[in-house]
């Protein structure tokens, strides 16, 4: 039998087809449907559309189910087709009418935007203090290793000398810039949908800044039809800030990988972070690297796919929308595992010694050589022509002696400043608060 | 004679290779490149490094270069391979010396990008100007319109009233949430990347801090390689909040192109922005939607070959970065043409009447006969099945007459809210203050 | 505790990171890398690397994992990393010496290609078969309806008259020039790589034209360096493939979601294939096509993910390669989910009547009145004018007795040279012969 | 003056927004559109509906027209909008009535894809030959250096012996397997779409089989709704060969910027492909190969950009497709020159000498050491074992006198056998025969 036949009845070829990966993605939504509910929940008996005691009996039911979801016992049965009519099911059975109420000017639309949303900022908040981790080790690794040569590459090409110190700090300035462009992410996570039912509103007389506030949301999604929209627009969002940190882990990566190759071996990658080869053995093989890399590469895939998905579809609900869960959720949570992964990389991994003595990166100080003539009162022509000349006929001897002072330069990285800077943003965003 | 046989030795094709689009790009360019140049002169100065005379010289020629541009006269004759080669010959020509001295401590790469940067933040400031236009015809037209009620679909399907008040500010909403996702972008744009030189510094005593705010930058990109590895990420971040703009406003034209089909006539285009059939006497093509959608595609687009194009890359400048402004600048106008496209559309089109009529719509008001026997008490399964029952049998009558209170509802569609919503951000951000 | 925290120490993590869903993916190649083991045992023993009784007891191992893999039983415990390692240590700890000398001249590069590319023809046959399956039903139903007529639209707007029979019979000839794409993809899984070893070849003399025909494939791919930069390749050969096929259904799958709006009403759909809606009576989701048409747009996002994780890397392996198993292999299960459901949801699908006689499609006669006009002499512009002007005040007519001749026109929708073209292709590729 | 502020009237930027790059982007299709108007001219005198007399002015009209365009003056006038009425204008101002009658039983639609389809069928020919001159060159290099060892890199690591033979055999073999996909684009280019009218036909009495061989298409798309759908399918699947050419030559040029860095100096790049640094004297930066790459990539973007803008899109005509052609057009362009500066470029490259012997490679012959001990008896494990500790303790001496036999082994590179594969393919396709 091939793998692809299961012997299933159209019937329940096109049952799991409409449901999909719906009852595992549904598992990072559940907390976060809990929490919608409990708002809805004391939003209704506010306009006295519930009963103060169906309030109170729906609020216990929705405690059990945020109990049973900390506690890790919380499952979504086969016979649910997602953890919404799980949870529905669950207070009805418990708590009868109330249960069914429950829904009242509500609809499965603008219900799992609300769990998204708040899954989405509870994540975000959680990928920039991970992010901000990773910072915090590349800015303690450029302070120790701010004085450590390191050749600079253009062109692919050795072209001048570097440091650890600029190295280092550069990865921890662009996530810095990645954060800056995750929080406008989190404005966009941060607007309450709930109250636009099917993406039209409803006639029941609820109240839409009263669930905003209980649910902690910044903002309302005024129209309801902006609300309805949101569906695919948060979803990019995150996705494109996630694209840019997964670029800049991603670049690191590919320098790490080269940096530890046998001819370059400017660093020592920590045993857990190599493999060697059944093979050959002299290989220390960078795999997490190349992991994280490809990790990466998949996450920097997922804004294509999503905008592939949802457009040229004209406003209002499609059921397309449920894959939008399957494109992003794994990626999300592939994100942090890389983020914690690099943490440790990063910490663990040695700086090796000796290798600026090879004489094949001699040829990265000829600036140096140019400019120490050029101060000597040199034209930059001849000076140019002179150094030239000496590296043809081997003559050269490079200028390993040099001093640079602006700030960003291999003798002023510029650690306390970039530290300043990165606390400044820290401080006026608080990471976004939580 | 083929198309793509032009005859031209190897060497030649290897010159037009290597030059590509630059010359008609860098127009682009060109006025910030003058005014990177002239922070450079200043600094240049101030340190010491170039004389007060030759800095009145070189300041003076570039106002020179500055006036072409305003002029219209500026060109980059086909002897130089850029904008830059340009500006630094005519200085050299007219100044002598002093022009050889203006690319002391920097190279073309942290001078392309420093006029990148420049560029970008301008344009990001257009694009948002426009951008807020847009959203003010849409809040105008939300608020003459809100009473005009509209089918609203779900599943591609007429399924509930909606009205032209919650359809045209949804689009304002949603242009606001991509103003703030464009935010991130100008943070981006807004860091200084001069005096990195080929992405590792200089032992010139250089002060980077003067050409930061000479040139009006919020921020200096602190280590040297961090400045160099902005190429691809300030591009990369511009092209997601474009593609988020073009998203929404796809969107909207995807509505739009249905709403003036004759099967819905909703909508009433102008002519400038219809054509006829030479066929088909009857038809009215709203090619300009169309298009707008297919170039708001062409944008979204764009991210996904700017990560093509620079993953997998270690850091250091490649020359593969020229082409990202061959995918970048193109759409950068086309979007501002959409822009002001669609500030005429929005203003001009006429809202139809006399749609709501047609019985084909009646069955979207079920859901207000379900509530209205609800509220007289009938429970939901009941009423649902009873009205369920009278479309089937074609006894129903639809209940037009219903009434909502809810903010972002059909009779409470909150436009005072959202222009207050907006007007809070556009006073918090100044738009970018330029 | 938040579901991304799972309390794994860092070595857990990396364990799992490095794994990532091998486990789970490499179900997918376990019947591949088993007949792969087969070819190169006995290549082994041709050569004399391995003696005759080795061949045997290796041959007999593989057959008893062969049947564990048709019973369903075969599984890869936790403590493998691979399907590969799995049979390794199944063989040695059954055999002995001899499972360990069947790595020989081989390495886990060309070893995991070899399975991929013989999985990928026994996948592009299945593919082929179910496509051929779906364009059957096709060309069926096309048969049956040919004299139906539709509106056929432009702009997306009605404009001539269609029918059935072109409207069914253009999606089996769309089919069957994917099939030829899909043929192309098929040569590229149809070249061996066994025997490049880590991308280099080996210093032992075995035979790779034995190993080719044991395994039936048509070719070798000659340089080892060539056999290992088929990783990547025929991944993107079949996504690019894939996504022809997933382009064509996602098409019909919009335009049934059109034709089952209340609007249109072209099509009845089977039950199994739409769903209610809780709150709205009337309504008659198209959930199936929805999804038919998300899922082919995941597809279509595939080929894009793989070209993200794989450009800009020099030749040779690398461990980022591990990811395209995951880019891949799910979407290669769902399009044929896709298909098998769309056999089902084409076959039952009903074809209402009546709607051509709704007024609103009077317009799309147009055409015919001009021509009619035309035809008894009226030059073209005044038979145009004439007819718009018919239209303009109300007194036009449709002409709807007219009747057309030409191959691929309503009343000869070609539905026999149409079958004759898709079995003479069918004939010569026998479906790429299994 | 802002550069995106042109003093355009509302009414000239929406005409400048629709005809877009038309006459630019159509100068590509002139001289195939003039072919299809021969054809349709041929067939309407064949059916009747025009006379002998008017078949002989059209005809000669149009050979006009065509001599225009292969002396280089054809010219489509800014009163035009695209090539199409540039060229019925032409012929009505010259024939009068005739050329009004060219239109018959056609409309756009089927005009600019048959225009298209010729178009496309003329580049694959001319694609195919030149990247069948690249693989001639690259074996000739492969025959001349096949002795020449090479390090062979795994995880961007040295890790075995490879050979020049082996390197250059590999991207001729793997431009043979994309030829083989680009031949399936070629069978779907090679279908005539002429006849289906705006996508449902006419009912004029036309002979669409007589057009299908008056052009030489080998098929004819039977289904006027097929033969509409064929725009954005042609597109894609030419678009979807292009980029697995383009990802072969872009990883060639990732290969050669590696291979001419100072670290590895495996080859000696042509002057004319190399740019100096103007401040460092040591440089030779390998531009070309960088922007092979680049430019490589942004054919690789170009399926994704068109599947975003077709997909999701119900069947029929939308005006969306006129910027299929500003997506692709440019890139096919680039595609030709990429290959002939390639061509120039392989030739042109010299291979370096010595660097073999660089100890920094000693490593990579540990596999060769630990062979030769098993073949003289030592087990695997033990080889293995005293292998490492020798490299570790710096006693190892690299085994570099090894024999292969293989085919597709350094030794044994298989040169004749691929030269036959490749001559084989061509001679039964004969580069799809023009």
């Amino acid at each position: 039998m091939k793998l692809w036949e299961k012997g299933y009845s159209v019937n329940q070829k096109i049952e799991k087809f409409t449901i999909g990966k719906d009852r595992i993605l549904d598992m990072y939504l559940a907390k976060h449907d809990v929490l919608g509910n409990m708002a809805q929940t004391k939003m209704l008996a506010k306009v006295g559309i519930i009963s103060k005691e169906e309030e109170t009996d729906l609020l216990k039911g929705l405690e059990e189910l945020l109990e049973q979801i900390k506690a890790g016992t919380f499952e979504i049965e086969d016979h649910f087709e997602d953890v919404h009519s799980k949870i529905e099911v669950y207070l009805t059975q418990k708590y009868g009418e109330a249960g069914k109420k429950i829904h009242t000017a509500r609809s499965r639309n603008d219900q799992v935007l609300t769990a998204i949303q708040l899954f989405f900022k509870e994540y975000i908040v959680e990928l920039a203090a991970q992010t901000k981790a990773l910072m915090d080790v590349l800015m303690q690794k450029a302070d120790q290793h701010k004085a450590v040569l390191l050749p600079g590459y253009t062109h692919f090409q050795a072209a001048m000398p570097s440091s650890f110190g600029l190295w280092f700090s550069a990865y921890a300035e662009h996530l810095l810039l990645d954060l800056q462009f995750l929080q406008g992410a989190f404005h966009i996570a941060d607007q309450n949908p709930l109250g636009s039912a099917a993406g039209f509103g409803s006639s029941f007389p609820i109240d839409r800044e009263f669930t905003t506030k209980e649910m902690g949301f910044s903002n309302v999604l005024v129209s309801s039809v902006s609300a309805q929209m949101l569906r695919g627009k948060t979803e990019k969002s995150l996705a494109f800030a996630m694209a840019q940190i997964a670029g800049t882990i991603s670049k690191m990566a590919s320098d790490l990988v080269m940096y530890n190759s046998q001819e370059m071996g400017f660093v020592k990658l920590p045993k857990e972070l190599t493999t060697g080869s059944s093979i050959m053995p002299h290989k220390k093989n960078p795999d997490v690297f190349e992991l994280t890399r490809a990790h990466c590469n998949l996450i920097q895939g997922v804004p294509s796919t999503l905008v592939i998905a949802t457009n040229n579809l004209p406003s209002g609900y499609h059921r397309d929308f449920q894959v939008l869960k399957e494109i992003l959720f794994e990626p999300m949570t592939s994100l942090l595992d890389i983020l914690s992964i690099n943490v440790f990389a990063i910490e663990n991994m040695q700086i090796n010694s000796g290798y600026m003595d090879n004489p094949k990166y001699d040829a990265i100080f000829t600036v140096e050589n140019i400019n120490e003539l050029i101060k000597s009162g040199v034209p930059f022509r001849d000076a140019y022509k002179k150094v030239g000349e000496s590296w043809e006929n081997g003559t050269y001897k490079p200028q390993k002696d040099f001093r640079t002072t602006h700030l960003g330069s291999i003798h002023n990285p510029g650690i306390e400043t970039l530290t300043k800077k990165i606390e400044d943003f820290v401080g006026s965003s608080v990471l976004f608060a939580g």
